[in-house]
């Protein structure tokens, strides 16, 4: 039996869960689950290199009962700048130096917006975002001095914020190791068989295995000596 | 002519200006490409109740040579929560207290992340939003602490703001009252006919004439003393 978390109110929480089909988004939302919260997984159709990823988030939602799953449309790919939103850039195969092309300019800034303006409807007064800022690709909108400025926005630029409520940004996972995140979800049962980190997977959810993110996820797993369920092409 | 704005390096300032199709957005793309800016207006697509604004703001950039105008689709709707994107909310006929239903959670926050994003991959320095807070619907996120905040976010979320550069964001028409507004707008040749204000326009840009954004904009004209070019439905 999960607890339930409850608000002042006697209610329960309620979260929006940035859900992106990947590994760190699943623990997260397990995380929220367990405590209890109500929770409302957010993904985004935004233009990304494969639809893998958004079946992979619908798995991972529905594994999890109760949880409300919605996708936003947005189109990233029209203002383009990253090998994810961009074809005519390729995505890296060895480690470089400095932030990768992989970078989505402002990506977590909008999908935070869009999160936000959602927990404003819902009254949710939790947004959980799966950021990494220990084995992660070093994009500067992964960093605790990134959340803690949205944090200061969210404040300010809603009406729950001005009423006194503002919305709280929730990075459960953010100075986690790869390894300690994939033991925590295996304990609270997270399939991650049915996520998918790739940046340039197949169709069907394939890994290509050599990508930052790839290499990221395989160390993951060996570190912590859990079996890989990646399928790779 | 227009004077020529130069960045530190020598080459022309490039700015991305958030484009309604309204009366305020209208004068500021008239401010920035006077100062002979590099103006990226940007529009969106959210889902809103009528697509007069859009052709509002395609006229609009084309008014002003050398714009370069983009239109980014995003599903507003899918999340609700105001009467411009929820059509089982009527836009209010009368003044009301506190913040109003034609508010959209987060609306501004979203807008200034997409431009965030788009500034980056242009290398745009600065970033024009044409929120007032004088003559406005009392929306949290037209304050000047909203901007001040979304700043201090930019400054942390990017590539360009962690390299030291971080995009400025710019309300040239914050303080000023509409009437304010359309005699600076007038004096730069905007076509005020050009531009949809209403919450409700029909399809061919015609305004309800009572909704709270028309009677701000009726109110700015007859202040100004300027002749009101707006179609009444």
């Amino acid at each position: 039996m999960n607890q339930v978390a409850e608000a002042e109110s006697g209610q329960p929480v309620k979260a929006v869960i940035l859900t992106s089909g990947g590994l760190d988004s699943a623990t997260i939302l397990a995380l929220a689950h367990r405590a209890g919260k109500e929770c409302y997984a957010l993904s985004f159709d935004y233009g990304q290199r494969h639809r893998a990823e958004l079946d992979a988030a619908a798995k991972v939602a529905a594994a999890f009962e109760g949880t409300v799953h919605k996708t936003v449309r947005l189109d990233l790919r029209g203002i383009g700048g990253s090998a994810l939103t961009d074809d005519a850039i390729d995505v890296p195969t060895r480690p470089s130096e400095g932030i990768p092309v992989t970078y989505v300019p402002a990506r977590n800034t909008v999908f935070l917006s869009i999160a936000l303006g959602w927990a404003e409807v819902l009254g949710a007064s939790e947004i959980h975002m799966g950021v990494n800022a220990v084995d992660y690709s070093g994009y500067p909108d992964c960093r605790p001095e990134f959340i803690a400025a949205f944090g200061e926005l969210a404040a300010v630029a809603t009406k729950a914020g001005v009423e006194g409520n503002p919305v709280k940004i929730c990075t459960p996972i953010i100075a986690m190791s790869k390894a300690d995140i994939i033991v925590a979800g295996t304990e609270l049962g997270v399939n991650y068989g049915d996520t998918v980190s790739c940046y340039q997977a197949t169709d069907n959810g394939a890994a290509c295995g050599v990508c930052d993110s790839c290499r990221l996820r395989a160390q993951g797993f060996a570190d912590a000596g859990v079996a890989d369920p990646t399928r790779y092409a």
